[in-house]
């Protein structure tokens, strides 16, 4: 079986031209198969402001309205998707830019309301690697922005994160995967505001424990749920870290481990 | 050697709700290979008014700079191609959506400055039907929007007749190639203010006469220049019309030949 690493990067790689040009030209060096999820970053609330599309929040959630649906469209399917791509083929990576929607690969259920409406936001159903699986047999890369669709012809926004665990464990069937979440910090950290004490390996008990200390709180929940159930699902390696962990094998980070 | 239909759609369809959702629906019910284009309506505009960016023309000619290709980059890539492409997965249709920097389809050179500095707009200098080819072997069907890029990383809007004249060409090598454009009118007219005045044929000595005799002037005159394009390099049926056209063997509709 052929080793394909999943790549996740966010906001402090996308919303900063050169640390994105630096990103892609290192991405495009990675030999063998592999796939780029990108989240949305800063663009999709600047252009809101500019077209006087208030941002809607209920209990300090971002509510996806049909106009905010469209903006998000627009920003990470067209913008920010297609200048990746253009990137990476000036940089001898052939690359082709995937929503859910193309070759149905993401399939997801609008969420259900129970006490807030999240609107247009979609929770996975079901992955389809079989587009994925010839382009990446042709050695062309696959690079999703965060939109899935309902196979009804509606698209809904998704979690990038989710977007990119939910691909590796669908792609693990065909391949053993590597999950990697790229975020501006080197890893899960036992301090926050330490940049050293990166906690190198978290399993589901330590996990449990790390929760229990209030160690790990807020935002980090959610990305490292998406961790485990990755490494559960048949995902063979989940990392989190600065980008760099992908280029330089001293660099430290976190992985997460059953 | 498989037949492959190209089909380009325009405003007329792109712009209208209903008539875009009908054209979808008869559109997946094609059988065997095909390719879709579409055009990007009046939907660009709209934006950039709701964004307070001029319209920048030039000897009637608009100019894209760098903030209208950003829009059309959006509104073509973004929001019509992925709406396009969810709406033909309901209708069972497996689809992809492309720009031509997308498995570096489309390779275009940014329009050099003569009298006109036109902006970032491309013309084609080369297509690559690898992508495509794996992707219509495995009955997926491509969905274009008309960007290309400058494999340097720079977006390009392109012209979308001639992003189907010049897919059609590249694809003629492996496939029997059909190249539909459908538009408004139900063919090219002898009268323009009368529909059943349609030409039924067209060849390179007609063509000659009709563009002497002032019959065929202005916005047909780029179209069927990509038409006699195509079917002079390769491509073995090329038709002009309503989409009614592909769907209806009565529907009349121009035909161009050498």
């Amino acid at each position: 079986m052929k080793t394909i690493k999943v790549i996740k990067i966010g906001g402090n790689i996308i919303d900063n031209e050169e640390a994105l040009a630096r990103f892609i030209k290192d991405f495009a060096t990675i030999s063998g198969p592999k796939v780029l999820v990108h989240g949305g970053g800063k663009l999709a609330t600047q252009l809101a402001k500019q077209m006087n599309i208030p941002v809607q929040m209920t209990e300090g959630r971002r509510i996806t309205d049909a106009e905010t649906l469209n903006i998000i469209t627009m920003v990470y399917a067209g913008k920010i998707n297609k200048n990746i791509v253009a990137q990476l083929q000036a940089n001898n990576c052939n690359a082709v830019g995937f929503s859910g929607a193309d070759g149905n690969t993401i399939v997801s259920e609008k969420r259900p309301i129970k006490t807030i409406d999240y609107g247009f936001v979609g929770d996975v159903k079901q992955v389809n690697t079989e587009a994925l699986e010839v382009l990446l047999n042709h050695t062309i890369t696959p690079v999703f922005c965060a939109i899935t669709h309902d196979a009804n012809g509606q698209l809904l926004n998704t979690n990038a994160d989710t977007i990119a665990s939910e691909l590796a464990i669908g792609l693990s069937s065909i391949f053993n995967t590597e999950l990697y979440y790229c975020f501006e910090k080197n890893g899960v950290l036992e301090d926050v505001d330490n940049e050293d004490s990166v906690i190198e390996n978290i399993n589901t008990e330590s996990y449990a424990q790390l929760k229990e200390n209030n160690i790990i709180f807020e935002g980090m929940l959610p990305k490292l749920d998406n961790c485990f159930h990755a490494i559960n699902k048949n995902v063979q390696k989940v990392c989190i870290g600065k980008s760099d962990m992908l280029f330089n094998s001293n660099n430290k980070h976190t992985t997460i481990t059953k």
